[in-house]
């Protein structure tokens, strides 16, 4: 999966010390913006053309506790490529020690600039098929 | 379910015109902080109590989305209650209509002091047993 | 000045336990959103009548900490109201013992729909010189 | 100063198609914990040793605002170095054109293990007197 590092910040905790765990639905947001970047385009790109990928769902499995200042990777990916929408897979890696934190997906609708669904747009629809697959977690 | 009405803020807005999808999640912490002070308890006494509640799942799908200055009424229930663990119902409506705009859940489990997963304590069972119940939606 | 209730979510809290400073100028839009809905209109039908008011400078003095659970009241009030510019006043009151928490501004200027800096519409000038005034901190 | 860039995300911005105003203070938080670890410590470490850093002025001047996908430059600097405080200053620039597109700082005390405000560490004082100067913005 493609993979891309962020850091826990201090507003990013709450009182128990952890990440507060929305912000993974965040860092889900920034691994498939840093995927279509790894595959040549931006999602910025993708709006200007007219195509939104609004989340109609979003999964997340908290393993283990982020903490303030932890380095975590966001490992992205394909889950699933179908005609009107795409399903990215997620994990989030703790850098120092390799240990799965938490993996999840989100589903996406194709919106065109009316924000009717339709299909995805052929370009997008190919660069998504070389991206690297994010297989079901066990 | 337990109801409790939040307003969207500038700031929950992305550039889409929309909620973000993350404010979901905080929407459903709002939910099942306010249906257990509804219940005579609060999330915040639980945990001065020596128990704490972490998300281990949490899910949404969303159907329509919440704009700048709708009012959202959070609908929250327990699903299901089990020894080690439960899970909440969650439905964000718009109160000018009534349209559900996102159902979800979160599941938890009970961890006490030592941060050690177990059986939730009787009187917090007995409190749940007696909240609103969240059917699975359709 | 105008007064409204949040509550601290536990995703505002930070490991030290307290609301994240970041949260105050959340707290503070707030504030200036419900003192325009208590004047008769709202910054909603304020945009959608060609009219934003972004932010140019915000201040914000931290004396206690906010703390999870705590009901804190976000009083505001106008501080100066110029022909192209408004300051609003702000202050975190926590509810069970009257504490000030903290103390802030935000100035804003005035744009029209093509993002023009220019003097504030008549209409908005005129409640906004009906609002409570926020007098300058010692 | 010591220059940190991050990129504007999707959950970074309102309906305006800005990245909202309280970010800015988020984004002085890395700014100032990538300062330290520049200098050879982290915040972590710092609050690991028994001395934390609270906010207890924040102040934020946004001339131009960041667009989502943009990626802004951190700029922090000591301000100001007491004995029982310190200021940061801070700008974030644009990293396409270098435009500045605010300015801002933040004062801190130093409280003990206790909570207690006092001197700062020395150690944390001979690093701070060989960071970057954040002059005085004109």
């Amino acid at each position: 999966m493609f993979r891309y590092v962020v850091r826990v910040r201090y507003g990013d905790t709450d009182q128990m010390g952890f990440a507060y765990y929305a912000n993974y639905l965040r860092w889900f947001e920034i691994g498939r913006a840093e995927l279509l970047r790894s595959l040549g385009t931006s999602y910025r790109s993708v709006e200007e053309n007219g195509v939104s990928l609004p989340v109609v769902e979003a999964h997340c499995h908290y393993l283990e506790p982020a903490r303030y200042d932890d380095e975590v990777a966001i490992e992205t990916g394909v889950r699933e490529l179908r005609r009107a929408s795409v399903r990215f897979g997620y994990r989030v890696v703790r850098v120092r020690d390799g240990r799965v934190l938490a993996h999840g997906e989100t589903s996406h609708c194709f919106l065109d600039r009316q924000g009717r669904p339709g299909r995805a747009p052929a370009d997008l629809v190919s660069l998504l098929e070389r991206a690297p697959r994010a297989e079901p977690e066990p």
